[in-house]
């Protein structure tokens, strides 16, 4: 029997593939970044979104699509500051899938969006063997989780784009070794972007926002 | 295809929840107390683990299964306290299962243990769909992920006998209001006995310590 879900789960995975690829192809189409932003539980993702609203938004037409076992509070949040958002609930599941993408597109005004910032569900793995359509992957990693989570979750530490390590204004208060977490999260990906935030206090996020519209100017220009 | 994948879900739960029965069978078959720990990734768990073998190694015997995506930094240092310990290593799994648990119960000494204490893979949200043939379930929810977990992840507070606040030393850092999440956590959950705690301190572990040592004494006395 598990053999036979195993072929059944890369099917899946393979019709998850395809169907990604047409959201990316509708993104594409109107000049949308997306961006699939993922952590664990709590570790800030909401935040971060709302903190770059307010950041970008004289810069950015910024989207937002929130995923959730249960329960609208994050959606709610950001609708209080008058950017479109779909929320998407699965419960049972524990990850967005492009299906659930695809239709968060069919209801979002996309000529109107630069960015399109995706909340996925809080869980450290399986949105990382899910692709949406996003062309960046972002993660949060709150320093109360520990230095040692590159080593526990690596899948999602290679996939990512860019590696936020959230929550630094708590670092007098923890044991978390930042030469020892990024020497890890590097050697898993040597090619991601680490920076170090606090969606609390606003510390460091002026390089996350530079980043982002790096990849919304390299969008624009094809 | 959707229909098809939830109908053989439902056949792995089925199947998972048989053998997850015969699991418990040889447990009690030798007064083994099985609780099954589960939190966000760094929520806690191990140092939850290394605290109880610390405060109850004179009142009871006790043995760890660990469970990780990858992996043995957790099991080692349960290791290094002199205590049976099998590290389960499951990647691109998100979850222990009966399975594991029934290899893990081969491989451990269960004569010579009165507390099996099961380290979940860190995730919110798939290890309660997954009975192992524990007692009780334990969940941690540690102060940084924010007082609003109840709501999003809501099966994970349904499932659990115990929910650990931890990391209650950080309450002067961060927001956190305790009374809205004992009063979201205990309408999911009415019969839930909710601990605060630090297992960087010490702080209130003798509560969760008495209420193992209890149930360890019911699972004797039969």
């Amino acid at each position: 029997m598990k053999i036979k879900v195993l072929t059944i789960s890369e099917d899946i995975l393979g019709a998850n593939e395809e169907k990604a690829r047409r959201n990316q192809g509708r993104l594409d189409k109107h000049d949308v970044l997306a961006v699939n932003v993922m952590s664990s539980p709590g570790a800030g993702k909401t935040s971060l979104i709302l903190q770059t609203i307010s950041g970008l938004k004289q810069k950015a037409r910024i989207g937002v699509v929130e995923g959730d076992v249960a329960s609208t509070l994050d959606a709610n949040r950001v609708h209080e500051l008058g950017v479109p958002v779909i929320q998407i609930n699965i419960p049972g599941g524990c990850h967005l899938d492009a299906n659930m993408m695809e239709n968060a597109l069919d209801n979002l005004p996309l000529e109107d969006i630069d960015l399109l910032l995706i909340e996925n569900v809080g869980n450290l793995i399986c949105p990382a063997e899910f692709a949406l359509g996003e062309h960046k992957r972002a993660m949060l990693l709150s320093l109360p989780e520990g230095d040692d989570k590159p080593y526990k979750y690596p899948l999602m530490f290679t996939e990512a784009d860019v590696v936020l390590i959230n929550k630094i204004d708590l670092l007098p208060y923890l044991e978390f070794n930042i030469p020892a977490f990024h020497k890890a999260a590097i050697g898993l990906n040597p090619k991601a972007k680490i920076f170090q935030v606090s969606c609390k206090t606003g510390e460091g996020l002026e390089d996350w926002f530079s980043w982002l519209l790096d990849e919304i100017g390299k969008m624009k220009r094809g």
